[in-house]
């Protein structure tokens, strides 16, 4: 058996793990009715807001918090949330300041959180959207780049969070995250694919010995599939192919997260950190700030992901390295 | 494929763990040629130590920083280290200071350690030791109780290392470290049993819909398999096992830790605490704080375990809730 949910169909399901989750953090709040948390009221200038389907735990709740998301809006397991519950979770902060939504790039999350807009702006809400859209995977048939929102979105929720904390007005909040978003690369690879009990995904197979570059994190297929050989190997890989991508050059200073993607040991999360923190060292560029754990996941997935994040301004990483609260945030 | 790692027997998995730990967390120190990490240097009036084999990532080096260990030693996977490589971790620390092992109850890590302290106590170290034994499982056969070190013991890591960091002398460390053990309980159960790639474990196994209860973080066997039926009568089952051998009484304040044996999902641990908790306060206990998430795992483990820490003073609370730069402390 792989998990203890014996329903993953129950619609409670998702309101159990947010009850759960508020009395394991109770700096965060659960809302009445609303599978949505929310961090203790602040005054900042704007209101940092994100949200997406469940079974990626812990985002996007683990990262609401003081110099963080004021709110998480959690959709069912691998289904983001409806256009409604995203203008009454809305509601609940008020149209006195403006609302920023933080959005992964994938079309149904997109729609519903446009169609939100749409209304609430009716309401007289401010309302903007920046939309996270990461992963440098490409479609293994068309070859063109899929752009996902997939683990770089935690640096973002980080960056923004810290910058509302010291008052930066939406202006500034929007100039800052398209910057940062354009500065950020993320791949990963999948050693098994995304599995719901009793519930039919399109996700790709593995056999027992091969590994898939490129998969999305609801189990979308990847652009290549091999026999896996080791684990330098990969870091090479992925370290070379995000480099290229990313438009790095000698001397530029970086942020590197290594993400575990749901069940893969912490044990060779950290002997991957190094192997790739080394290379990308022998590339000439600087790791200034390096994450290592199970920051987005995949449900019942083995697999990880490194993002890249170029530091264009010796600031991001103040506002990376900035306190929080968000349980995610080690 | 469940892992990246190719070679679990290379003895240098360990120290390449180690080294990516210290990258993702500067505040920690690898020591040279050994697999060892300390904390920044400090003035506590106790230097506090603890270890064990490796392949339970987070534990033991995730508990060491500020207001937590000083260090942690760390064995082969599933292994604890050599009483060479404990002297050699102590020396590092000079023996102006007295040392407090915290120990967890395997008969190979007491052995160790033992023989570690004879050797430090000839060389004019002060050394104390504490064995944390908070397993409530028993033996299938024999029922004796078998009091292994598990995951509660992230409560005393915690615990001690606010007290020490609020300059408690060695005698006021023991005597909290003894009360607090005494007060803690934990029981686990298991979906699938510990497995490390081509090494042969007296692991159990089980069926794809069965659960073991009371297994140990090794593989060991539990004192009893059956059918999964709901998280619901699980959570029964195990508060009512924690609540009788811990001798509560209603109206007694508790923490309690949920805690994921490896890859069991965050969504599922969330959901499990909602009903543990509820069923605490039915039966009248108080839970002043609640943790969930990876504290202590086993190699591709699928299984969660509870603690029940049962709070006789107050001031615990607050030793639990003091701040920590260990990471695994979220």
């Amino acid at each position: 058996m792989r998990n203890l949910i014996d329903d993953h169909e129950d619609r409670l399901v998702v309101s159990k793990m947010l009850k759960g989750a508020v009395m394991a953090h109770p700096n965060l709040k659960k809302l009445d009715h609303i599978n949505s948390v929310v961090s203790s009221p602040n005054d900042r200038q704007v209101v940092l807001i994100s949200g997406g389907g469940s079974g990626h735990e812990p985002l996007d709740l683990g990262y609401v918090g003081a110099g963080a998301l004021d709110a998480a809006i959690v959709g069912d397991i691998f289904i983001p949330p409806s256009a409604e519950q995203i203008v009454q979770t809305v509601q609940y902060f008020g149209n006195k300041r403006p609302i920023l939504f933080i959005v992964k790039n994938f079309a149904a999350d997109r729609n519903n959180f446009l169609k939100a807009s749409e209304v609430l702006r009716e309401q007289g809400y401010v309302v903007e959207i920046l939309i996270v859209d990461d992963d440098r995977s490409v479609d293994p048939e068309t070859k063109e780049p899929r752009r996902r929102g997939v683990a770089g979105t935690i640096f973002i929720h980080k960056l923004l969070g810290a910058a509302a904390d010291k008052d930066y007005s939406m202006a500034q909040l929007l100039e800052l995250g398209k910057k940062a978003i354009a500065n950020l690369s993320t791949l990963g690879v999948a050693l098994s694919g995304a599995e719901i009990p009793n519930r039919q995904l399109e996700s790709f197979q593995l056999n027992s010995d091969e590994i898939a570059y490129g998969i999305g994190i609801h189990g979308e297929k990847g652009y290549r599939t091999e026999k896996y050989q080791s684990f330098e190997r990969l870091s090479r890989e992925l370290v070379n192919k995000l480099y290229a991508v990313s438009g790095s050059e000698s001397g530029t200073s970086i942020a590197i997260l290594v993400n575990g993607l749901g069940t893969l040991p912490l044990m060779d999360q950290f002997v991957f950190t190094r192997s790739v923190v080394n290379l990308f060292e022998l590339k000439g560029l600087h790791p200034e700030l390096v994450k290592t754990g199970n920051y987005l996941t995949s449900y019942n997935m083995t697999g990880i992901s490194i993002t890249l994040f170029k530091i264009e301004d010796p600031n991001w990483i103040k506002l990376l390295n900035y306190d929080t609260t968000a349980f995610a945030w080690q």
